[in-house]
């Protein structure tokens, strides 16, 4: 993908499958986001990608960071950040991991319950929280369901809930499911946003910030919105929801930041066909929804891949992973063709995966290790 | 579960999600399986649980190896399994570690492709092999899909290359999916082995291993087939079709082995409602699709749940991990009930959890790290 990935798996070699990532890819993408949305402060989803090198790297770019967890919190302070750049974006934690966390200084919170406030008011005691509004996720590649969030009329009442309890009632967050190829998702959100605003300054509750959440879609195999389309959506929600009073914003996005900077680098360990007079060819490659295409999962995230044989006459496969799970097929109803001079043994690339892809390894399934990480 | 695991659970209370494993009841679950068919060899199927402790009770009891990767293989030896007890049961398999294991001495192989058997003859030369048949996995909860095996026409025509290249032509064999629960499916199974058997004595080769494969199913919330029922189908589907000249049998359990010696303690993290008069509640669980239950995929697999609540009023329930992920759902259609006082900080166990759980765990989505494990 880029000269020094390129030069990296030439130079070096590696035992497949691994992840080799361009950490200047992920500046370059900060820089274009925020340039973007000049408006939002950028709170990196540290799930998307944990590793040191890419926190290291972020923090030195100024991003605050979004974590799902006490152990992601305290991976981002050992990577230099400091407790109030992060944000604590789960809305179910343990009241254990809420207090350590509360310890180590970090003191924005995300909820969507009120037992969750509940805990919150007790051991983070004072913090400011924003409350996670449900909304649709037509349009995502990665929908996130219904597992997150309440309805804005529960969210109005918990927020009051908030104040009275002592917490500093931010703010309302929503994310439309990610990879989100439908701009006018944000535009959706930003109104709903608006009217809880509304309806609290009534209470006497002045909110102040919205969180965007993420999903801006990145590109694998097929064509998506690009983030300018992205960002202008936003910006015209925002002024016509908001008019000249806009919020402080912020996002979380994690994808857009780190997917294009990385590629695993596989091999084919067996192409074969099920019987005779068979067009469709088996691809089993090192690597599977195991071992770190967990997005595979329903064929949703569809990666662009490169071979060795960028001239050859190519031919319709099936791709499967190297475990004996029979779940672990990669690709069967996405019509993806392949060189039909492919073989064991042949280098393949799987592009834009520095996302989703090394932290979702199982520790072993199968006896394969987890996949193998490169950060230049 | 057993007195053993309540024991270890109330005295130890140890931090969860954890997966606690009484060994006993998997060397109880190998004298059943041996005396409901005492004349298959049981290899044992390392992917559903691969744990050392595991292993080294197998090899005490006398049991055979399935291994599915080189580091499988391993860990068998290391367990001080003899590389006789062990065959390499995958299909698609890197040169390089066929070549390894073969050094290792391990003899017996699986293949269902000619481009395998090419690299059989060259890095395993004169081994045995079987060769792995396609058939139909209706019946099954975690089906196969069509990952595994040839048509029986190309299986006879692989037999005759395998003996041509100087391998030990040994057997066919085939699964039908795992927790199948149609005893029928192992009949049907056995009928088309037996044609291949008489197809290739007319070619002058003399076939004498079926390997059964696995599938027996175990009681998970629901009934099933008991093993006396799938074992008198095998014997019975034998008895038709090979007469009075049976062939050596091979089975490879895994599941039915592990699964109910073993239960994964988790906590509750959040129970809350998405709206008001919401009659469904979200049960949020400290371990989810990533961090263990991978099997609750499409909700294939529907786990028996024990409380510490055992005589509350219950009410419906939609089941969640830890993770900000919206695919980290473990039961939203498959009407699962709990305690109507079910609340954050409860213990929940998961039971007959022995089986494809700890291995599946990610590196650390989330943040969240793999599943403790602890074996009795």
């Amino acid at each position: 993908m880029t000269p020094k990935i390129d030069r990296f798996l030439a130079e070096r070699q590696p035992e497949t499958p691994c992840l080799v990532v361009d950490l200047d890819v992920i500046s370059a993408n900060f820089g274009a986001l925020r340039s973007a949305l000049p408006q939002a402060e950028i709170y990196y989803a540290v799930k998307a990608n944990p590793a040191s090198p890419v926190l290291q790297r972020l923090v030195e770019l100024g991003s605050n960071f979004d974590a799902a967890s006490l152990s992601e919190i305290e991976r981002c302070l050992a990577a230099g950040a400091d407790p109030s750049s992060i944000a604590f974006g789960n809305t179910a934690k343990k009241m254990g991991d809420i207090a350590s966390a509360h310890s180590r200084g970090v003191r924005l919170y995300a909820f969507d319950s009120e037992p969750e406030l509940e805990k919150l008011a007790v051991a983070a005691p004072g913090s400011e929280v924003f409350c996670r509004m449900l909304v649709a996720n037509r349009g995502a590649a990665w929908p996130l369901s219904d597992k997150f969030g309440c309805s804005a009329e529960m969210a109005v009442d918990l927020m009051i809930k908030a104040r009275d309890a002592g917490l500093a009632a931010r703010g309302i967050s929503f994310h439309v499911g990610s990879q989100q190829t439908e701009p006018g998702a944000w535009q959706a959100a930003i109104g709903e946003v608006a009217r809880i605003f509304t309806a609290l300054a009534e209470k006497g509750i002045s909110l102040d910030l919205v969180n965007l959440g993420a999903g801006f879609p990145i590109r694998y195999r097929d064509e998506v919105p690009d983030l300018p389309a992205v960002s202008e959506a936003i910006r015209t929600g925002i002024a016509r929801a908001f008019g000249n009073r806009p919020p402080a914003l912020m996002i979380e996005p994690g994808r857009i930041l780190t997917a294009n900077a990385g590629l695993i680098r596989a091999e084919v360990v067996l192409v074969s066909t099920k019987g005779y007079g068979e067009r469709v060819r088996w691809v089993y490659l090192d690597i599977g929804k195991f071992g770190g295409l967990a997005e595979t999962m329903d064929e949703a995230i569809r990666y662009a891949l490169r071979t060795e044989h960028p001239d050859a006459e190519t031919g319709p496969v099936i791709l499967a992973g190297p475990t004996c799970d029979g779940a672990d097929i990669l690709y069967e109803r996405a019509d993806y063709r392949l060189p039909m001079n492919l073989k064991a043994g042949d280098k393949i690339d799987i592009l834009d995966a520095g996302a989703y892809t090394a932290s979702y390894s199982s520790v072993g399934f199968n006896g394969f290790p987890p996949l193998r990480e490169y950060y230049l």
